[in-house]
């Protein structure tokens, strides 16, 4: 018997990139439940060469599930969460309201997989800027243990969802056409822009989604001592992020071993020859679920740092692959 | 008697800047000798209510002159230079030629002005990035001295000249109307893009654009033990660079009193209120000379650190303005 699976929020971004994977992947599917909000009742999703319609979702649309992938906002996926659980599916929530709960495995399938069997009805989906880093460590981190991490992000306008798209699309043609920028998911016009603020403010001055870094990364890379500073920044490219960061490890970790492990990581590569170059950007690595590194060089601030910069597609690695890809690892060591 | 000044490359973007910058300053100027390759032999450029005609540049062109102000690539800069030595005028030079000779000053006026009095007739104009690098953080410098920079950029295409400018603007219209691209200034696409890779590559891993931070910082800033780690990425920004900083210095300064210090050092504003944000981008900060700081705030990795993010004008206070604001000091200080 195949797997029946329910996507909460089916019709975002991150909810429609989710049943395409589903559909990449070749899962073995009895069922594909769609839910979203009432307003996008009887939206028709294609999946597998015919449509699913889309119903709103209640407390009683999760019966009969295994899994539910959660493409939902907190507030949304903490209404649901009980029903979920009570109905017998596993919730994997791509939101951040579960993350940091003790009870809550937060998972990147390929460092932190087997978490994700001690489950209690619930899996979180990490942050996607920390995600795509910790990807890309990920093999240091295997060599000798990260102490510190410095970040600074260069995110899509994909991680404030489809919203975030098309307000970037539209400025972009005003732009071109002479007319009036909307402004809406950001703080300030983006195309032709950046903004050094995502998320909202914390008590030390950093953004929640700056502290997503540290306190997510801690609990991947299972490293309760890491001190990690981000600068979160939103800039005019799509879907994928890229970071610029700066890993010092307990004992030096030399370039030549360092690309070696990080390209030996399954999910990551190092990037020798990417249309001639040898780093990524955000454009090359789009549409695709491997995270990218290039740039890995000796810092020239700390003798045990190393600096290096990463590139992931938001939707695909940083949301919607990876919370597929713990649903596929939860079921074939179940 | 007033000045009389030559602006060598005066048609680029940086070269038309120097000449707006000149009438907005409203400098005493008897003579603006404006020169350029023999392609742009003829052209006129408004000057105070009247056209200059720009002529080509040629070993004689420099006689009589106070000031050059160079707008010109490395290679000319050094072919120019003898003559323009020669003929007894202070050689001020925006390209990179010249900015390592001990017999250089490379100079911030309101950092490092009295430098420029020591000349031997060239003053070298710094690095873009590190011209603002270097505005922001020098407040905190003259509180403790700073031992290391780790900074991350998101520069505007105009640091590539006119003709960076024009790829930019090409690509956006191309990417609304559905056509090619043009890829000639930079690596890859830039529109809906950033590039992690400006300059060219030295033997560390860093390019020599990296490099300039903690090679021209050390200069600028009186440090010559500095250390830092800098990553140069391109942003689809036209005219402002952004700058994502870390700082350690000697004894600790908290964040309230490197706030104070950072605006009070002139030129440079910390952002307590732009557009309703306590923090600037390019698009607010474009076409201003000042520095603007932002988002500083205690590192989460180094008791001695602090983080901030900086933007300021890439063709004003990183080009344009600062090579006169030394001709002005050297003038009034002479």
């Amino acid at each position: 018997m195949g797997i029946r699976i329910g996507v909460l929020g089916a019709t975002g971004a991150v909810g429609r990139e989710m049943i395409k994977v589903i559909e990449e992947y070749g899962l073995d599917v009895d069922e594909l439940r769609l839910l979203a909000s009432p307003r996008s009742e009887g939206t028709k999703i294609p999946f597998r060469g015919s449509d699913i319609t889309v119903h709103a979702a209640s407390p009683s649309s999760f019966e009969g599930l295994d899994y539910v992938l959660g493409a939902v906002g907190k507030t949304q996926a903490r209404e649901y969460a009980p029903y979920i659980v009570e109905s017998g599916a596993v919730f994997i929530d791509n939101s951040s309201a579960f993350r940091m709960d003790p009870d809550v495995p937060l998972v990147v399938p390929e460092i932190n997989g087997s978490d994700a069997l001690n489950n209690k009805g619930i899996i979180s989906n990490p942050n996607c800027s920390t995600i795509i880093t910790c990807m890309a460590v990920a093999g240091i981190n295997r060599l000798s243990p990260i102490e510190t991490i410095v970040a600074s992000t260069y995110q899509a306008v994909s991680g404030a969802g489809q919203g975030g798209l098309d307000e970037l699309e539209q400025q972009v043609n005003a732009y071109v056409n002479g007319e009036e920028y909307e402004i809406k998911k950001f703080p300030e016009q983006i195309v032709m822009n950046v903004i050094p603020f995502i998320g909202s403010m914390t008590g030390n001055g950093y953004t929640d989604e700056e502290m997503k870094m540290q306190n997510e990364g801690r609990k991947i890379l299972h490293l309760p001592e890491l001190r990690a500073t981000c600068t979160c920044v939103r800039v005019p490219v799509m879907r994928s992020h890229s970071i610029s960061v700066t890993v010092k490890t307990k004992r030096k970790v030399f370039v030549a071993e360092a690309e070696a492990a990080i390209d030996s990581f399954p999910g990551v590569s190092v990037t020798f020859d990417m249309n001639g170059r040898d780093y990524p950007t955000p454009i090359d690595t789009s549409g695709r679920d491997d995270v990218y590194v290039g740039r890995v060089r000796e810092d020239l601030v700390d003798d045990r740092s190393l600096t290096l910069w990463c590139c992931g597609d938001q939707i695909r690695k940083g949301a919607a692959s990876n919370a597929v890809q713990i649903l596929k690892f939860v079921e074939e060591n179940k």
